[in-house]
C-alpha cells in the first residue's frame, strides 16, 4: 500500500455529527437515493442550529435553500462537504485552489480501490493527496448517509456503531425496533483516510455510550487499532467486532472491496484476545453480544449458572456452555439445601438446576432463580425460555423480568422457538434486557461479559504496558540477515542461552575447537543457505577423528568455513521467534520445533505487549504442551526459562530492529531452555550492533 | 447398562398413531398438566376411530365414558394404554398376571435412571422386565403426551421428529406457525426400551416425511442407530441430529438424566459423517437446517454462488462460506458477460454477485438471480436480505420468490436483521422457502444438501457396504492380551508388514538371531510392560558385541526372553489401530505415531465399514499429513500403502475378534508401510487362531 498516513492536525470528529455548517455538492431534490442525502443534510443543520449549503451550478434553490455553483461559492467555512457527483477529485483540488476551509469531505462515489484494479487505486491515492492538500479530512469514498440518519431516542446505555458497509451495519440499527438504544453511526466506506479506529477511539470519550461495534473488512494502521483499543480498555468499554478474514478467499474478496492489506487473520485473533475485544461472526451474534454488554451489569464471579424447567434444555445447554470453556461450578451447600426447599427431590439443582416446570405454576420461580444468582460462586446466570409452551412461557419470562429488576448480576434469557410473535418475548426487550436467539449467541455474550475490560485484570496489564510501546511503523526498508555465528552472538549478548560453538577455518582449528567443546559436537558448513538438504550439517561426532574426517569433507564439498557446537540432546524441540505482521507489527511465536515446525504448524501467535501470563497461556495452548510436563515418566521441562525466552523476545522485538527472527530448535530441558540454531535479521540501522 | 435388549417381536409403530384402542389409567377430567393427555387421548382415538377406555378406580365415568377400576377390566385388546399413576410397574404386573393383551405402555412417571441413583437404574430395570413378561413394547418412563398432539394440516414435504426431551423438540413443532409441516412427533423419555433409533428407522418409511429430525441425549443400541442410519439413506431422507455429548461435562448430565451411555463424541462424529448425518448443535440450526431439507430440490452440482445487493455483504458471508469448506466456483464467462450487460462494470459479478443495490429499482433482479442459477457450475444459491432497508429489502424477497417458483436448484435467503415483524419476512416462509437468521444456519443447510443422501455416492458406498457388515453387540466379554511376538505373527498372517524379528531365549541366539537378520537391530526384552520406560528396548545395535552385551544385561535385569529386530528407520511414524465404542463397535484410528502419540492426539477415526476414499480424507486430515508428502526434499511415502492397511484393519475388524489393536509405529515410507511393535487383544474365542 503506499498511501501514506501521516495524518494532518485532526478537526474534532465531533464536528461530523454537530457540523456548524454543511455543503451539499451536487444537492438536489429527487426522492430517494442520493436525494434523500441533501433531505437529511437539511435535516442534521436544522437539528443541530448549522447552516445548509446547496452546491449544484445547475440550480438556483434546493428545498428553498440558495444554490451557489461551488464550494468556494459558499463563504463561510465548512465543516462538512458532502460530494454526491462522480468526479469528487476535481471538486476538492478546486476548493483547495480557492482556499476554502473544509473540514471534513464525506465522498459517496465509487470506483476507486474497492474494483481491485490498478487504476481504482491510483484514483484513490489522488483523492488522499486532493484532500491532505486542502488540509481536511476524508470519509469514504464509497460511503453513504447513514452517519446522519436520525436515531431512535431511546432510554439506557448506548452502543456506538462504525462499520466500513452500510448495509452490513443495518442489522444494529434495526435492534433499536427492539428498544437497543444507539448513540452514533459512523459509515467509513474504503477508509483512505478516516477508519474504523479513529472513530472507535473518539465512541470511547462519550459518556453516553458504554459499548461500540465495528463492522471491519480490514485495518490500514495498527497504531490507530492498538491507540482504539487502549482507550476502550482504560474507560472499560468493550468493542465487539466483525472481522472479515476467517478464509482466505473471503479476505481477498475484502481486499479487493475496500483495498485493504487483510493482515494474517490469526494475528488479528491473538490482538482481539489480548486486547479484550471480543470478535464474532455472524451479524446476529454481533447485535446480541452487543446488547448484553450494554444492557447488563458487569459479573461479579467468573461462575456461570443454568436455570431451567427442563432437563433436557439444561443438560444441552450446559454441555454447549462447558464446550465453549465456561467455568459451571457447584453451587454452595446452602444454597442448593434451600433450592430443595423448594423444587421435589427428584430434580437435580446442583447445576445446571432443573425446576422440572410443575413448580412454576406455584409462583416459586422468582426465589429459584433468586437463590441461583445469589449463591456466591454465580456472576452470571443463563435461562432458556420453553419455547411458546402455554402458560411456561410466560411463568419463566416473568420471572426473568421480576429478578433481573433486583439483581445486579446478569441473567441471559434465550428464547428457544423459531417465532418470536409473542408478549413474552416484547416483554424481556422492554423490561431491558438482551434477548438471544440461540445458545451460541448466548454462551458468546457471557464470555465477553466475564471477561469484560473493567473486571479484566490481564487486559488492563496489557493495556498498562501498551502505553509505553514505541509507535507502530509500516515497512522494514532495507533489510539484512546476519551470519548464523553472528545470529547466536546477537542473542548471547541479550540474553539467550545457546549450545556452546566456536568458529574454525580449516580441519585442525575443527579439531582443536571440539576438544575445548567437549564430545559430541555438530559440525555446520558455512557459506551455504538449507544446510540441512545440502548435507552441510553432521551430527554425532563423538571424536577428534570424526570431526577431522567430516570438516575435510563439509571444506572438500564447498563449505567456506565451519562452526563446531556442542550436540546438546533431550528435552523438547521448541520453535520461537519474532515475525512481522503488515498492520500490527512484531509478533511473537511459540511452536513445536525441528524440521518439521512448518509441517506441523503447531503455533500460537501474540502480538506487543507480551505479558507473562500470556506467554504461559501460549505454551499450554501448544498441541505438544504435554510433552513438557514430564511425559511418559521423562523429568518436566523448565516452563519458567521458555516464558523468560519469550518475554526476551518481546523486549528484542519492541526495540524495533529486528525484523524477522527464530531460534529452531530452542531446547525446552529440565535444566532451562538453549537454542540450537538461530536466524536474525535486522533493519539496516540495527547492523552495526551486531558486530 | 445391564438392561438387556432382546427385543420382542414388534407391533408396528404405526398403532401408537393410528391406535385401534387407547387405555388411560389414571384418567381424569381436570384441567392442565396429565388431564391434558385423558383429553388428548380421547381427541386420538375418535380421530382415528378406535375406542377410547378410561381406567380408574376411584371414578365411574370421565368425560363421559365409563371407567373401569383397572386395565384386566378393559375386555378388548389395547393397542396403546397409557399410565398417567406413580406407580406403572404394578399397573404393568398385574395387567400381565391377569392376561391383558396391550401393544404399547406408555409411562410419564419419572424418578427412574434420570435422578442419577442406583435405586432409579434399579426401578427402571424392574420396569423393562415387567414390559417385557407382559410382551408388550414401551415409550419412556418419563416421556409427555407430544405423540397425540395435533399437528397443523400444513402442504410441503414434512418433517418427523423424535426428541427425548418434549421441551427440547418444542421449538420444532412451533415452526409450524411458519407453516413448516410436520408428519410425526415421538417423544421418547429415558428410552428404556423403544429408543429414538426405532422411530427414525420407522419414520423413514413414511412417504408423506421428506426429513428426520433428532433430539439425541445418547444411544442405547448402536445396531439400531446403525440400522435407521442406513434406511434413511438407502430411501433419501436426510437426518438432522442435535446429540448431547460436547463437552464431558455435559454428556455427565445426559447420563444422569437419561441414563445413557454416552458413547465418544468424536466417534459420533465420524458415524454421523460417514452415514450422511447432520449433526448440529443449536436449536434454530436444527429447525432451519431441517427446513431447507424439507422445502429445497437436492443440488444438481456442487457450486455455490452468492447474490448481494451490497459487497460488504457478499463479501462476509463469501468468507464465513469458504471458511466453512463451501466451494464458491468462478462464474462461467458467458454468465459473467450477461451478468455485466445487466450490472454496471464496478461491481463485482465473479462470485460473489454484487449488483451494488441500485439496479434493483430497475426491476432487474429476477434476470440476475436466474443467470447466478443457470450457470452450470452452481448447485445453489445463498442470497443474503438487507435488514429492513426501505424498498430494498422487498425487491430482493419479491426477486427470490419470482426466482424460486421457476427454478429446480435451492435458493437459501437469509434475513439479516435482529427483527422479523416485516412482510417480506413472512413472504418468503409462504412462497415455501426455508428463511435463515444468520449466516452460519444458511451456511449448515447448504452444506447438508449439498451432501444429501440422495446425490451423495460415498455415503451411498457406505450404506452397500454397511448392508454385509456383522450386527454390532455390546460387551466383549473374556479379553485375553497376546505377547507381542504372538502380536506381530498374527497381523503378519493377515498381511500386515513387520520389521524382521527373532525370539531369542539367551545370549549366544541373541546374537546368532542378529547375525541373520542383519544389522542393525533392535533387542526388546520380554516379560515387561512399559518396556521403553523399563529400559527393556535397546536400538542401534550395529554388531555382534553390542548385541551381546545388551542382551547380557537385559536377561540380569530380570527379562525373561528376548526379541531381536531389524532396525528400520527413516519414513514418518504413525499409528494406526482399532479401538472399541461402547455403543458404535469398532474404531479405526489412524494418528501421528510414536512415543508421543497419545500426547500431540493428532488422530482420526472411522466407524465401519472404511472406504477408501473415507481412509484417504482420514489420512488428509492429519495435522502431519504433509509430513507424508515429501517434506524438505524427502521422498513422498506411499499413502496407498497406508489406506491399504486401514482397509485391512477394518476387516480385521469386521470379523469381530480384535477387542483392541494398536500398530505402533507404523514407518511410512516410500517402499510401504512397515510396522514396528503392535498390540493385540481379542475375545477368549479368538485366543485358538493365534497359536
Amino acid at each position: 500500500m503506499s498511501i501514506r498516513h501521516e495524518d494532518p492536525p485532526e478537526p474534532p470528529l465531533e464536528l461530523i455529527y454537530r457540523p456548524r455548517s454543511i455543503a451539499v455538492v451536487g444537492a438536489h431534490e429527487q426522492r430517494g437515493g442520493l436525494g434523500r442525502i441533501t433531505q437529511q443534510a437539511i435535516d442534521k443543520a436544522r437539528s443541530v442550529g448549522g447552516t445548509f449549503h446547496p452546491v449544484n451550478p445547475t440550480k438556483t434553490q434546493v428545498h428553498g435553500y440558495d444554490c451557489v455553483p461551488d464550494l468556494a461559492s459558499v463563504g463561510v467555512p465548512i465543516d462538512v462537504a458532502v460530494i454526491l457527483t462522480a468526479n469528487p477529485i476535481g471538486v476538492i483540488e478546486d476548493a483547495a485552489d480557492a482556499g476554502v476551509k473544509v473540514g471534513f469531505y464525506v465522498v459517496f462515489a465509487n470506483g476507486f480501490s474497492e474494483v481491485g484494479t490498478e487504476e481504482g487505486r491510483e484514483k484513490e491515492e489522488r483523492l488522499l493527496r486532493a484532500v491532505r492538500r486542502a488540509g481536511s479530512r476524508l470519509i469514504g469514498p464509497n460511503t453513504n448517509g447513514n452517519a446522519w440518519e436520525p436515531l431512535l431516542p431511546l432510554p439506557g446505555k448506548k452502543i456506538a456503531l462504525v462499520s466500513q458497509s452500510g448495509v452490513q451495519g443495518r442489522p444494529l440499527t434495526q435492534a433499536q425496533e427492539l428498544g437497543v438504544a444507539l448513540s452514533y453511526w459512523a459509515p467509513t466506506g474504503n477508509e483512505t483516510d478516516l477508519e474504523s479506529s479513529d472513530f472507535i477511539e473518539w465512541f470511547t470519550q462519550d459518556p453516553g455510550t458504554a459499548v461500540v461495534c465495528a463492522y471491519i473488512e480490514g485495518f490500514r494502521s495498527g497504531q490507530k487499532l492498538r491507540s482504539a483499543a487502549i482507550a476502550a480498555v482504560e474507560r472499560g468499554k468493550p468493542i465487539v467486532a466483525v472481522k472479515i478474514g476467517r478464509s482466505v478467499a473471503g479476505s481477498a474478496m475484502a481486499q479487493s472491496h475496500t483495498g485493504h492489506l487483510a493482515g494474517s487473520d490469526e494475528v488479528f485473533d491473538a490482538f482481539f484476545e489480548q486486547y479484550g475485544i471480543t470478535r464474532v461472526d455472524d451479524l446476529d451474534e454481533w447485535v446480541e453480544v452487543a446488547t448484553a454488554l450494554a444492557r447488563c451489569p458487569v459479573p461479579t464471579a467468573d461462575g456461570v449458572v443454568i436455570s431451567s424447567v427442563s432437563g433436557g434444555t439444561a443438560a444441552h445447554l450446559a454441555d454447549l456452555a462447558a464446550a465453549a470453556g465456561l467455568h459451571l461450578p457447584e453451587l454452595s451447600p446452602g444454597t442448593r439445601a434451600a433450592l430443595h426447599e423448594i423444587i421435589p427431590r427428584e430434580f437435580s439443582v446442583s447445576n445446571p438446576v432443573d425446576n422440572g416446570g410443575g413448580i412454576m405454576r406455584t409462583g416459586a420461580g422468582p426465589k429459584i432463580w433468586e437463590l441461583c444468582l445469589n449463591d456466591p460462586h454465580i456472576g452470571l446466570l443463563l435461562s432458556p425460555i420453553p419455547a411458546a409452551s402455554p402458560g411456561l412461557t410466560e411463568a419463566v419470562g416473568e420471572t426473568i423480568v421480576e429478578v433481573a429488576r433486583l439483581s445486579n448480576k446478569p441473567i441471559l434469557p434465550i428464547w428457544s422457538g423459531p417465532s418470536a410473535d409473542h408478549p413474552t418475548y416484547r416483554l424481556l426487550w422492554e423490561a431491558g434486557l438482551p434477548v438471544f436467539r440461540n445458545f451460541r449467541n448466548a454462551l458468546a455474550a457471557a464470555k465477553s461479559l466475564l471477561g469484560h475490560p473493567a473486571r479484566n485484570e490481564e487486559t488492563r496489564e496489557v493495556v498498562r504496558l501498551a502505553r509505553s510501546l514505541p509507535p507502530l511503523t509500516s515497512s522494514p526498508g532495507a533489510v539484512t540477515t546476519l551470519e548464523e555465528n553472528e545470529a547466536t552472538g546477537w542473542l548471547e549478548k541479550r540474553g539467550l542461552r545457546f549450545a556452546r560453538h566456536e568458529l574454525a577455518a580449516n580441519v585442525d582449528e575443527a579439531v582443536a575447537r571440539a576438544e575445548d567443546i567437549g564430545f559430541p559436537v555438530v559440525l555446520k558448513g558455512r557459506g551455504a543457505a538449507h544446510k540441512t538438504e545440502r548435507g552441510f550439517v553432521v551430527t554425532g561426532l563423538t571424536d577428534g577423528a570424526a570431526v577431522r574426517a567430516a570438516a575435510g569433507r563439509l571444506l572438500g564439498d564447498g563449505a567456506t568455513g565451519l562452526l563446531v557446537a556442542r550436540q546438546e540432546s533431550g528435552g523438547v524441540e521448541l520453535l520461537v521467534g519474532i515475525a512481522q505482521d503488515d498492520v500490527l507489527g512484531p509478533v511473537i511465536v511459540v511452536g513445536s520445533g525441528g524440521v518439521t515446525a512448518e509441517a506441523v504448524r503447531d503455533v500460537q501467535r501474540s502480538v506487543l505487549p507480551l505479558t507473562a501470563q500470556r506467554a504461559h497461556t501460549m505454551i499450554s495452548r501448544l498441541r505438544i504442551a504435554p510433552l513438557l510436563d514430564g511425559w511418559r515418566g521423562a523429568p518436566p521441562v523448565d516452563r519458567e526459562a521458555i516464558v523468560e525466552t519469550l518475554l526476551l523476545l518481546s523486549r528484542i522485538a519492541a526495540e524495533g530492529e529486528v525484523v524477522e527472527l527464530d531460534v529452531n530448535p530452542l531446547l525446552a530441558r529440565p535444566d532451562g531452555a538453549i537454542g540450537l540454531d538461530a536466524l536474525v535479521r535486522l533493519r539496516e540501522s540495527g547492523r552495526e550492533q551486531a558486530r
